[in-house]
């Protein structure tokens, strides 16, 4: 019985592809998409670069409208929030945030892509004009906004990827920064090595604070200050980024069941365990192909593969979610740090018996110019060789070759394998041994 | 019966990885490198770059000194010039070329690293002054030194992807450079998209006279004129770079069993059919992968590969050279060609029933600055999906995602793995697709 109807909840990465896939797929198919935000199907991942004014138009972020989604067949409603699945009835209930009013849509199947909402911590003063978070494109709207009304002290808080990708905004836009970490180091689910890194090139260009506990935010009106237990921070601007959490409120309406952190859990389809249901993108876990149980690793590329699997089974097509490795880059400054695979502490705390092979060299060959230092990290189990995951901190596109190592851990490869592959040389792009081909022979002894 | 006397010939690539890994494998083994020319373990690949002064000193290329290699136990001797192999009675013999002295060498393991040789068409005119090849170190230093004397015209006969990076180096040095190819297009074993793009790529910096035949070299004493079949050009100097053939003169005299191009043929531990004989690096065909046959591509990352499995061996490790795909990079002025396994013409001809598919995507989000075109073509076999080759173009490390292909096509990769690997996503390194799961999207349909 093929679907007649479909409603997606959730207009951004995963939702959107799901819809779109889904109507190409079956171009009979009626399908609906509520966002309860202004904007759909835009580039979360951007917002740091158009915080900055490197992307100087925030608009540049959006890959489709709703009227070009409208054009290919794609209902899309934006401003709707869905507040309610009737599973019984197959139906969702919502309400109109421009007018007020109260709207039914009835489904055959639905996709459930209302993704992540960022953690905020519950300490006095989060609500103060000032403080802010970067989630959608009317964040950053935001928080230009506050740059461009005189902001110059800004406080990050949060020494993750995307912490670090606001600090080199927010220095890039002018402001005076300093970033709060509760943790010991930033950048620290990369492992010990590119956290080490990181530390050093923040430092270089704003002022980090670690081991310091958010107490709460001050002001008259708006923020003035940021308490810690390492002291209190003038501020005019404050962003907080501490992490995120499945936006799984309906889900959890709906009694879908829950995985890691409380994301939804589907199968390789992506259904959950209610019949006509789907979920997409940050709101989902998925099978991680290194440990072989879901994790929840909410990116914006996973989102979009996972709505293509989702809108091809809907659309009557076949197709698989094979699961992720656990893939991420990310650009502080002018160094690079990308991971795939697990760190040396995830394989541990995996009950893998792992080792960890870390080596230094160039990206290009040493006698070529503009050369410079890539550090690459095997993490790989022992008495197999398999690979586990690996790390990488260089400079721009030299760390990309963190793919090669996901496609080797895609596909269960090993250290043998790393050392034996026919890796494209010549003195402008690598050395004659790739870095990961010298690790992997480190590796080996 | 573990060896105690291992004679190399040949000391640049191969060679030199054999013979010291197989000294670290085996402390206690008598290693003897025989080198016809005054250098070794010398970066070919950055002869072009040692040309055009962008690598301002030629002993740069140079990674071991016979000095640094007697230090960590093997005698290397230059302008040592191997002439005969007594397969018998194992040993070589042959002439120090400074004292004009014999000299013999038992050996109980052998390796044979005696590399390629430019192929020089037999024209009138090729032995004249000016005329030059590039292979070795001396053949750059009499290139700069032609330069240095005041040549000003340069001719390089042959579009392949050395001939393009002799015609980047020359312009670089401040040289007018004309490109003669006898064929319809240059760098025609990248495919076709490839080769029209470095048609437009070279033509933007020098003249490229395609469909010429060389004829001669002329001039009074020294070179004046190149004449080929579509015209006479005048020259300073002449680089031929019209292609390479195996160095295989000892080793048909031993009466090896060869291969393809004529190049030696080997098991997967580098032994060739001679007992204690071994060959290694461009010397050598390899098993490739996709085709499942040997394949004579001279690259040096491989001879290192090679030299390595044969240097375990002969210490008595376990090792195996497992084959190549056929990976290949070259910068040609602003863009970046890179190839792995086979394209469409060369699937054809091994009877593969092959398929391609083209795109042209940004190698960054399109919205970051600095993004630029990247072309993808992906060949892949019809019915089964298994990916048979690829080929990029594009500007710098971007185009170094080859080697994510070269993984895929290292363990029988489809174009499905392709379209569902975790790649690495932020702005500044990619698209939310990565450009080459764009294309295999495309080819999938």
């Amino acid at each position: 019985m093929r679907p007649q109807r479909l409603v997606v909840v959730g207009g951004v990465a995963g939702g959107m592809s799901a819809a779109a896939k889904a109507k190409r797929q079956n171009p009979a198919l009626e399908v609906t998409v509520f966002e309860r935000n202004a904007y759909i199907s835009y580039g979360a991942c951007g917002l740091p670069y158009a915080t900055s004014g490197v992307v100087p138009n925030l608009q540049r972020l959006i890959a489709r409208t709703p009227a070009a989604m409208r054009a290919r067949g794609v209902d899309v409603r934006v401003r709707h929030e869905v507040t309610e699945v009737d599973g019984e009835r197959r139906c969702v209930k919502g309400r109109n945030l421009e007018t007020g009013e109260a709207f039914c849509a009835p489904y055959d199947a639905l996709v459930l892509a209302t993704g992540a909402l960022p953690v905020c911590p519950q300490v006095p003063g989060r609500a103060l004009p000032g403080v802010h978070v970067m989630r959608r494109l009317e964040d950053a709207a935001a928080l230009r906004e506050a740059i461009a009304a005189g902001a110059t002290r800004a406080v990050v808080v949060g020494g993750g990827y995307i912490g670090l990708e606001m600090v080199e905004a927010l220095v890039t836009a002018g402001l005076d920064v300093r970033v709060l970490e509760r943790q010991a180091g930033l950048l620290l689910p990369f492992g010990p090595k590119p956290a080490e890194l990181a530390l050093e090139e923040v430092t270089a260009r704003a002022e980090v604070v670690l081991a310091a506990e958010l107490l709460g935010f001050e002001g008259r009106g708006r923020l003035e200050r940021v308490v810690t237990s390492a002291g209190t921070f003038p501020a005019d601007v404050a962003l907080v980024a501490v992490g995120v959490r499945p936006n799984n409120a309906l889900a959890r309406a709906l009694g879908l069941r829950l995985g890691p952190a409380e994301a939804v859990l589907t199968d390789a389809q992506l259904r959950t365990d209610r019949d006509g249901v789907f979920a997409v993108g940050d709101l989902t876990a998925a099978h991680h192909r290194v440990t072989g149980r879901p994790a929840w690793i909410p990116l914006g590329d996973t989102a979009n593969r996972q709505g293509r699997v989702a809108g091809t089974v809907i659309g009557g097509g076949d197709a698989r979610f094979r699961g992720i490795v656990g893939t991420a880059i990310t650009k502080v400054f002018e160094r690079a740090f990308a991971t795939t695979g697990l760190t040396l502490a995830e394989a541990q705390r995996h009950g893998l018996s792992a080792r960890e092979t870390q080596i230094t060299t160039t990206d290009h060959a040493s006698y070529y110019p503009g050369h410079r230092p890539l550090h690459v990290t095997l993490v790989w189990e022992e008495g197999t060789g398999r690979l586990l995951g690996g790390q990488l901190v260089g400079y721009g596109d030299a760390v990309k070759r963190i793919d090669v190592l996901a496609a080797l851990l895609f596909r269960q490869g090993t250290l043998q394998d790393l050392a034996d592959l026919d890796f494209a040389y010549a003195p402008p792009f690598s050395n004659v041994w790739d870095p990961l081909a010298v690790a992997a022979n480190a590796a080996l002894g």
